[in-house]
Formats: C-alpha cells, structure tokens, sequence
C-alpha cells in the first residue's frame, strides 16, 4: 500500500519539495495548518506527516514547537534538510523581465530584497498569502508581473523560471521533521529532541539540567528557549542532543534530567539527516 | 530638543505603538527595515532607535538577533513590552460585518485564523505587506472589505474598529528593545544581554559556560541558539542575565565566559521593563 503523507499545502510549497525529497513514492495530501497537517495522522487519515522546524535565517518555526510542546503525542522519527531556492518566474514565453509587480510570501520578499532592488528597482513588491499563491496570483495578474517561488511551483501551475537562487543569503535551508506514531530505531547516528520546563526559575537550573549531558560527554545540537503559553518571563527548553534514547548513556542522562525538571517530553530519536543518502 | 527615534514602519504598525509607549514626546522617524533603522542612529539621523526582539507566540525576531551579533556596535539601553491587540476595522460609517475579503500581513491572518472561521466564515483572507498597509489596502478595496491592524492604523489612516483582541491567543506580546550609543547606567533591577559561540562543538561546553553564571547564583532569563550563517549545525547563543554588567558579580561571570567562548559581545544592561512606570 502506498504511503500517505500529509504536509503543510497547497502544492508547490516548500513543505511539498521537502515532502517529494523524503519520499517521492508517498501519496501527498495537503493541509492547511500545520496543527492540521499533524491530526491527520493522529485521526488515521495519512500515516505520517511533514513539518517544518527551523529555517536557517528565519530561526524556529514555534507553531511547530509549540505543537509538539503541548498539543500532540506524535514523536519525530525522521528530519530533512532541504535547502531553498527562490526563484523569480513569469507567465511563460512572455519573456519579459520589464515586469511592474512581483508576487510572492512577505517573507520570501524580504529574502529577496536586496536581490529585487539591484535588479528590479521599479517592480513593486505584493504580498501573497503563500509562495504557491503567488504563482496563482502572478499568472492571473493584469499587470504585467513575476512572482518568486519554488522551482516546484513553477512546475505544478506552469510558471516560466527567468531565475533561481535569488535570495540574498545563500545560505538557506530549511529543516523538516517526518512525524508519525512512533519514533526511529537505533541506527548509529542519531538525535534525540525533547523540552522540558522548571516549575520554579533559580540561578542554576538550566546548568544543573545540562550537566547531566555533559558529565556524559553527550553533545547538544541545539538549545532554545520558548516562552510557555503563560508569559515571556517562563520558558520551555527545547535541546537536541547526540544519540538515541535507547543508547545506555543517553537514557540514564534522560532519566537523571527528569528527576530535575518538570514536564520532561522526548519528541523522539531519529536518524541525523544525511544528503547523500 | 526633542528627541528623535527610528522605528519599523509605516506609520501604524506595533512599532510605532511601541515606540509612543516608550515616549509619546519624541520625533518619530520611520524606516523600511530592521537594518534601516539601526543604521539611522550609525549615521546620525536620529538618536536612537526601536527595534521588536521577541513575541510570545511568533518567538525572536531574528532580523534584529542576527543584526545585533554580527553588524552594529549599537547598545540595548531599554525595553518594552507591547501587549498585541488586534484589531479588526472596516471604512467608516459602512457599519457592516458582511464583508467579502479581510486584508492583513499572513502573520497577523494566521493569528486571527480561528477567530475568523467561527465569526466570518465566508470573508476571504488576503495578504498586506504590512498590517498597516492593510487598512490602506481596505479602504482602497472595490469589494466590501475589512483589514486586520493595530488600533493606531485605524487612526492613523482613518478606519473604523468594530472589533478589538481578536487574536486567537490572548497573552500576546511583543518585546522591543531600544538601541544607542551606549547602555543604561544601573538601576538595581537591571538585565544584561550577550551572546558567544564557540569555535569548536565538544560536549560540556555550553555547560561549563552557563557554570560561571550557577556558580555567582546569577539567573539566566533567556537562552536561544541561533545558527550562524555559516551552518544549521553551528551557532551563537543568546543569553539575558539578570543585573547589570558593573555589578562585581556579573563582571566577574562575563570575564570568565571570555576566557572559555569565542566572540563574546555584550549588547547592553538596561531596565527590566515595569509597565507600571
């Protein structure tokens, strides 16, 4: 049976190329939200699902965070890294690069500005309410128009790409996690991801907290702090550390955690992504 | 002479709220970017500037972290913590909730989602540049039409509001920090932000960082990893301690953070912001 796997639509997202690069077999279906995305798994109607994390100028994405923080029991069993491509398109064979407007997501325009203003200084930048959106909106414009998408995009609703790679950074990656109901077995390089909070803020307890990484000589990927839903002042830690739950190191290191913190939650341990695989 | 003051514009976005909160007397000069702004007081153009550094929901504004790390030697001196209320306004005298399309930035629609789908069901969200632009885009709307923005842009731009706090999430905020030439001399309830990185990932090293803050009982408010602009699997961490960087002990944890990480730079001490004063 074919695999479904929802994601954060409409087609031609970057949700959708993240999707296709994780599994071009799977059937997609597309969601509007991304709390939508995941009780689609959680209501049997796909088996797995598609979510972005963090973008590497944009930061984390926290409607994701937050979800896995307090509203869902699926776990990460899989993370890709897909690196973005902005690229400027027309209606094809129009071939004019003398365009007045250009379409796309207010942040994608804002990754492009430099980029629009050294070489279209006299297109006014639209907003559109996804990077897809702005394809539709560019194609049916009155005006004479481009709109920046991905190269998928121009595929799905027949765009003619002028230009890729427009952003101003070119270091732009976004990374995605597969969710589903369980996580992923050991395969030697793993992550674990997980949060937990203190019911009360002392000097010291976030240095009491990693200490029993580090006198395990596990490394941190990544730490954040999140404010909870209640204030600024109170936070959530979100940590990924090197290895999986189930290596003996890293699960007296989370049993020894939760002894010192309250609402300690493993999303999972999954597979370090790796592009040549 | 009356102070000058960039911010975030247009006029009628929550930066320009946030900046009349901070002082209602000073000459306010708006910019198109977060950069912009900052370079404004580089240059001289203005005193000092407001730039948003966090919201309760959306997480950092990492245009302004970014910034602060690697391109101004600006100082934090003050903040502000704006409570966000979105409002939802139509054109003056029109009275009617029976409209067909409702303008706003996609981040603000995305925060009214639920709010809208129970009450307007059939009113089409579409995308602002800004949600200041969006009361322009409404009252210049050939279809019955309502906009998404902050009080101020319904008076500035002359809408009128028929709904107030309609984001989905009550407890929203926006953190908005001032910067200048220098800091803010202590007042004994003071915070003192910074960040550094390190040029090798080993394990324990974050750990041993924050131990020079346990060891002086000095609390951590925040801690963020943002990626470098080199990788997503390398980067600087973002920390506010509490009090001020002359008071002995927090000099004291700051000399030994440099003597263990790389590119350590303090933004500032200031205030911790008290809305009742």
């Amino acid at each position: 049976m074919v695999k479904r796997l929802s994601y954060l639509g409409p087609a031609g997202t970057y949700s959708e190329a993240a999707a296709v690069l994780y599994d071009s077999g799977a059937e997609l279906v597309p969601f509007p939200t991304i709390p939508a995305v995941c009780r689609a798994v959680s209501d049997g109607i796909v088996d797995e699902c598609i979510v972005p994390i963090e973008n590497s100028i944009e930061g984390s994405v926290v409607y994701t965070l937050d979800f896995l923080i307090s509203e869902t029991d699926l776990s990460i069993f899989h993370e890709v890294v897909l690196p973005i491509q902005h690229c400027l398109m027309v209606r094809p064979g129009s071939g004019t690069e003398d365009f007045k407007v250009v379409f796309s997501h207010p942040q994608s325009l804002a990754q492009c500005r430099r980029y629009l203003e050294e070489q279209f200084p006299s297109a006014e930048p639209v907003a559109s309410l996804s990077n897809s959106a702005a394809v539709t909106d560019m194609l049916e414009s009155k005006v004479t128009a481009a709109a920046i998408a991905p190269q998928r995009a121009a595929e799905l609703y027949g765009a003619e790409v002028i230009r890729s790679g427009i952003q101003d950074v070119t270091n732009n990656v976004t990374r995605f996690v597969l969710l589903g109901c369980k996580d992923h077995s050991p395969t030697g390089n793993d992550k674990t991801s997980f949060c937990f909070t203190f019911t009360k803020d002392a000097p010291g307890s976030l240095y009491n907290a990693l200490g029993v990484f580090a006198s395990r000589n596990i490394n941190l990927a990544k730490i954040e702090s999140r404010p909870t839903k209640e204030s600024l002042g109170q936070y959530n830690f979100l940590v990924d550390c090197e290895g999986h739950r189930e290596n003996e190191l890293v699960r007296e290191a989370l049993e020894a955690l939760s002894a010192q913190v309250s609402g300690l939650k493993v999303f999972g341990s999954y597979p370090c992504w790796n592009p040549g695989t």
